[in-house]
C-alpha cells in the first residue's frame, strides 16, 4: 500500500500556492488536508482556480480555526513573515516546515531584518532551518524540520555556479554577474498597476535599482560555497511571459581552471541529479523546455580572456518555488524524490 | 497663424487620458493647458509616462483647484459619473465638453440609472447631449455643448450596420448578434488581479455574463436607426492583445436586400469618410492594421441563406476611445476633421 | 504486472506529434516504439525537442524504413493524406490506425475531395472508420480499426451542442453559428509568414474567408446527429495565444425546449462524462482553465428571445488533437478511458 | 513652400522597409518615389500592408527595371550583400545611398568577409562610407554620399558607453560586458520555425551561442573610441515582444573615474541630443517607453566596486533602424534632424 501523508498549506491563492495545488492534487504519497485563505474562507478551491476543478474539491479554510497541527508537513505560501510566527508551533507539534516565503532563508538575523524591515519571530529556531537547495544540501535536508525553500534566483545562480565553486575555480578579483530575466508570475498574484496585462506585455525593463532581496541571499549562499569575500552584481529584469527564468552568469576563472574541461566538470557534477541537466556543448536553453516541470538547465560558453557564461533556465514558479518545495517534501519524507514530479515540461 | 484651443484633460492617469495625451500633445491646433489627476497632483505627466518625456512639461493638478474654465475645451477621461457632475458649470463658462465615459450617451435616464447605479445629475443637459460618432451625426457635433464620446464596442457595432440600417435592408426577426473580442487595455488602468499579465496572457475568455454596460447603448443606438424594436445579443470576448477590438456581427437581411450589392454599398456610404475603411471584398482585416490609429476597417462576407457577416476592427483606445474624442473636438472646432490624426498604424 | 502496448508515430516533429509525445511518455501502458520524420530521419527526438530531454531516448526514423507493422497502434500527426495510403497495411497487419488529420473524418468521399483537393486512396476502409468523439461514439470507437480523430473546432462545437440535438431542441429555421477562437498552435509548426511571432502577437483576425475546411466536417456531423437539412454558420478567428480554443455558438431553441431546464440537461448528459465539464449557470470559461488538459468546459447562457448562447473552451492541442487521440486509444485497448491523460491543467 | 526629396527604397517588404514606409508616408520633406521588390513586383505596398492604405499609392517594382537614379536617396533595407553591388552606380548619379544592412558597416573588408561570407563588391566605396550614428558622427553624416546604418545592438551600446570612452573613464583590464535583449522584429519578416508565434511567444532564449554579427561591428566601433585593444563580451537574448530592445552593459571604471559625477557627465554629454534621453537617477527605463518612436533612453547605476551598469532601450526598428536612417537622411539632405520623428511612443 502507497504510503499517504497530511498535507496543509497555508496561504492558497497566489500563484505558488495554486503550483502546489496542482502538483500535490496527484501526487501519490499526499493527502491535501487543509488549505487556508485569510480573504477567502469558505470558498471552494476548485472554484477560484476552474482549472482544480475535478481534482480539488478542498475548501479555503480561516487560518485561525484551520487544524494545521493534525498535519505532517505544512507548506506556506504566504508573505514574508507569516512562516516564522506559527512555525514554533508547528514544529512542536511534529509538524515538518517548508517555507516558500524568506523567513528561514537568511541565517543572519541583522539581515534579514534589514532587507525585510520586520524582526525575526524566532531566531533560535532559524539557527536549525535548512536552505533547501537538495542538489547543495541533500542530507541536511533530510534531518530537517524547517527548511527555507530558496528564492526563485537564487536557485538559479547556486546551480549555475556550484561546480566551480566547489572546486574553487573562480577568481574573485572580478565580481560575478547575474543579469537575470524572469516571467511577470515572480511578482505574484497581487492587484498591481505595473504587472497589469497591458503594463507588462509587449514590454521589458529592468527593475530593482534599490537593490533586490534575493541578493543578500544569493551573496550568503556564494560566500557559504567560497568561503571568502566576494563581489556579486545582480541585475533583474522583467519579460513579458508568464513563468520562465533565464539566468545569465558572468565569472572568471582563476588560473587553477586552466586545462580544465568545464563542460565535463558540469556533467559530472549533475550526472545523478535527476533535475538539473547540463547541455551538450554548444546548446543553448529555452525557458519554455522547462515550462511546467521541475528541471533546470544549464549552458556553459566560453568566452576568452577567462570569462566563462553561463545560461541557466528553469520555470520560476517550478524549480524556483512550488517544485522545490515538493522535492524538499519528498526527501524530507523519505520518498522517491521525483514523486509527484515527473510532469512533462508543456511545448508548445 | 495656426490657431490654437486651450483644452483641459480631466482623469489624465488611465488609458484614455494618455492616449489623449498622446495625440494631443502633437495636435496643430492645441495647447495642453490643464491635465488633472486626484491622486497624483503635483507629479510630473512625464514621470508617470516616460514615454511622454519631451513632450509634454505639464503636473498633473488637483481637480479641486484646477482651472477648468479658462480652457475651449475639456475632455473628461474620468470614471462614469464625474462629468456630469462638472458639466453644467463649464458650458456656462463657453467650454465645450467632451465626456468619454459614459454620462452623456444613453438619452434615457432611467436606462441609465439602471446600468450605472447612479442619479443623472443633470438630466437636462443631457437633453442636448449629442452621441459623439462623427460619421452618422457630424452636423449635430459641430453645433454641440456638450458630446456623449462613443463606447469602443458600440463604435464597431453601429458603423458596422449603418448601411444596412439606413437603408432598410435588415430582416429584424432574427436578432442581431455582435461577437464582440477585446484588447485588455479595454478594462482600464485598474489595479485588479483579473488582468493582471499572469492572469489574462495566453488565454481567452469570454465576459459580462451579467450583462455588459454597451448593450444599452448598442441597443437604443440601433433603435434609433431602424426605427422599430429588435433583438440584440451581444457576447464581449477578452482577447490577450494590449489595443485592438474585433467585432464579428451576423445579420439577416430582409427581402429588399435581394438584389442589392452590399459591397458596392458600403463602399459608397463610406467613401467620403477618412477614418472608415472599407476592404476589397475577399479580405479580412486585423487589428494590428489599426494599431495606434484612428482608422476603423470593415469586411463584408455574405453566408448564404440570407445571412451577412461583417467583421469590424478598430483600435479600441483610438477611434474607440480618445481619437474619435479629439475627431469630435475637430468637428466642434472647425478644424480639419483629420487634424492630429494622421498618426499611421504602428506595424509590426 | 501493467499491460503495455507498443505504439507508433508518424510525423512526430508537428505540434500534434510533440503533444502525443509529451502524453504518451509518461503513459503507463504505452511503449513508445517508432517515431517516423521523412525531414528529421536519424535526428535524436529530444534534440529536436529539449523539453522531452530525459524522457524520450528515441530518434526519428526513416518512414520508408519504419516497422510500423509491429506495433499495436499507430497515431498519424502527418499532413492530410498520408494516413490513407498506409492504413491498408497497417489494418491488414492488425495495427489500430489513429488519424490525426482528415483522412478519416469525413464520409462523403466527394466532400472529402472537394475540400482536399485529392482523392481518397481507401474508400473501402473509410466506411468502416469511426469517427472518435468518445463522447458520442464510445461504442463504435471500441471496435473500431481506424479512427479519424475529430478536428480542433468540430470537438467544441459537437459536444457544445449534442444535448441539444439529441433532444431535438433546436429550430434549424435559423442558422446555427459558431464564433470560433483558436490559438496560433493550431496553424501548425511550419515556417510561415502570417504566423509569425512579429505578425501574430498583440493582434487577432477572423480568417478563412474563402471555407475552413472544418465546416463541412461540422456540418457532417450536425446533420447527422439532427437528422435533417440545417444551416451552419462558421467565422473562424486566430487568437495571439500558444494553445486555447474557444467557441461561442449561437442557436435558436425550439417550442418543444419550453420549459426545459437546459443547464439541468447539459448537467445530466456529461455527468459521467471525465473530459466534459459543465459549469455551474453565471460562470464563464477561460482557455487556461484547460491549458495541457483533456477536458473542456460549457457554459450556458440564456439570450431572450428563444435564443441561447454556449461558450466552449478546450486546449486545441489536446482534447482538440492528441489528447483525445489518446482517449481513443485507451478505449480501443480496452485501458481506464483517463490513462495518462490525468495531467493538470498549466495555470498561470 | 516645403523642399521636397525623391526617395527611393529597395527591398520594401521586410520589417525595415515597412517601417520607412510607415515615417516616410508622412514625412514633409520626402516624395515617396519607388519601392521595389523581387518577389512581389506588381503588388499594391498597402495590399501586402493594409496598415497603410490611404497613405500609399505606390506599386512595389521590380528592381531590375526600378529607375533608382532618378532619386536624391536611396535606401537599402535589403539583406547583407544588395547595397554594395548597387551603391556604385547610384553613388555615380548623384545619388546618397543608406543601407540598412551591413555592407558599409565594417571598415575592415577582411573582417567584413568573416562574418558574411561573402567578397565586398566595392571596397573603394566603403572607404568612404561613414557609420551612421547621428550622435557621434555628425558632421561626417552631413558629407557623406554613403551611409552603412547602424546595427540595433551596436546603437545602443555605443551610445549607451560613448560618453565614459570619450573620456577615457573605463578599465579595460575587464571586459565590457553586453547582455542584450531584442523583440522578435530583429529576426526579420522571414518564414523561419524558430520565430513563429508558438515557438517564440512566453518564452526567451540566449542565441548566437557562435557569435553574433553584430561582435565585430560593436568591437570595431569600442575600439575606434577606446583608440585601444578591449575584451567585448555579448550575449544577445530573443524577448517575446514584438519590439523593443534593452541593453545592460557593465563596465569597470578606470581610476581617473573618481570623483566623477558620471549621472551628471551623461546629463551634459546627451544635453543637445533630441532622441538620446538619459534618465534621472534611480529611474529604469521599459521598453515601451520607446514603442514606434526614435528615441533611446539611458539609466545609469553604481554598482560598487568601481563597477557600473548601464540600461539602454530603444525600438530596434526605429532607433535601431529605420528612423535612424531617416535621422541620418535628414542630416545629409539639411533637413531639421527631427523631421517626420515626432512620432511618440504607442503607450499601453
Amino acid at each position: 500500500m502507497v504510503k499517504k501523508v497530511k498535507v496543509g498549506i497555508v496561504g492558497g491563492t497566489g500563484y505558488t500556492g495554486v503550483e502546489l495545488l496542482r502538483l500535490l492534487a496527484v501526487h501519490p504519497h499526499v493527502e491535501l488536508s487543509v488549505i487556508t485563505s485569510r480573504g477567502d474562507a469558505g470558498t471552494l478551491v476548485a472554484d477560484m482556480f476552474p482549472s482544480l476543478r475535478g481534482y480539488i474539491t478542498l475548501t479555503f479554510s480561516d487560518p485561525a480555526t484551520a487544524n494545521l497541527t493534525a498535519c505532517d508537513v505544512v507548506f506556506f505560501a504566504t508573505p514574508h513573515g507569516v512562516a516564522m510566527g506559527q512555525a514554533e508551533t508547528l514544529i512542536a507539534a511534529g509538524v515538518k516546515v517548508i517555507d516558500l516565503a524568506a523567513d528561514f532563508r537568511l541565517q543572519d538575523t541583522a539581515v534579514f531584518e534589514q532587507w525585510y524591515n520586520m524582526p525575526h519571530a524566532c531566531p533560535e529556531l532559524l539557527k536549525q532551518a535548512i536552505y533547501g537547495l537538495p542538489e547543495l544540501n541533500r542530507s541536511a535536508i533530510k534531518q530537517a524540520q524547517v527548511i527555507g525553500n530558496p528564492g526563485c534566483y537564487p536557485t538559479t545562480v547556486m546551480l549555475g555556479l556550484a561546480p566551480l565553486l566547489e572546486k574553487g575555480l573562480i577568481d574573485f578579483s572580478a565580481p560575478i554577474i547575474a543579469d537575470a530575466k524572469s516571467g511577470v508570475s515572480g511578482a505574484g498574484r497581487k492587484a498591481e498597476v505595473s504587472t497589469l496585462f497591458s503594463e507588462a506585455s509587449d514590454s521589458m525593463k529592468a527593475y530593482g535599482v534599490a537593490g533586490h532581496r534575493h541578493h543578500p541571499e544569493i551573496e550568503a549562499q556564494l560566500m557559504h560555497l567560497a568561503q571568502q569575500p566576494l563581489q556579486f552584481i545582480f541585475v533583474p529584469h522583467l519579460i513579458p511571459m508568464i513563468r520562465g527564468m533565464l539566468s545569465t552568469l558572468y565569472v572568471k576563472l582563476s588560473t587553477s581552471a586552466q586545462g580544465v574541461d568545464i563542460q565535463q566538470l558540469y556533467e559530472s557534477r549533475y550526472a545523478d541529479e535527476y533535475f538539473v541537466d547540463v547541455l551538450p556543448a554548444g546548446r543553448l536553453p529555452e525557458t519554455r523546455s522547462v515550462r511546467g516541470a521541475n528541471h533546470l538547465r544549464i549552458a556553459i560558453q566560453s568566452q576568452g580572456g577567462g570569462y566563462l557564461t553561463l545560461v541557466v533556465v528553469q520555470d520560476n514558479l517550478v524549480k524556483g518555488a512550488a517544485g522545490q518545495a515538493v522535492q524538499n517534501m519528498n526527501i524530507m519524507m523519505d520518498f522517491d524524490e521525483k514523486a509527484g514530479l515527473q510532469v512533462l515540461p508543456l511545448l508548445p
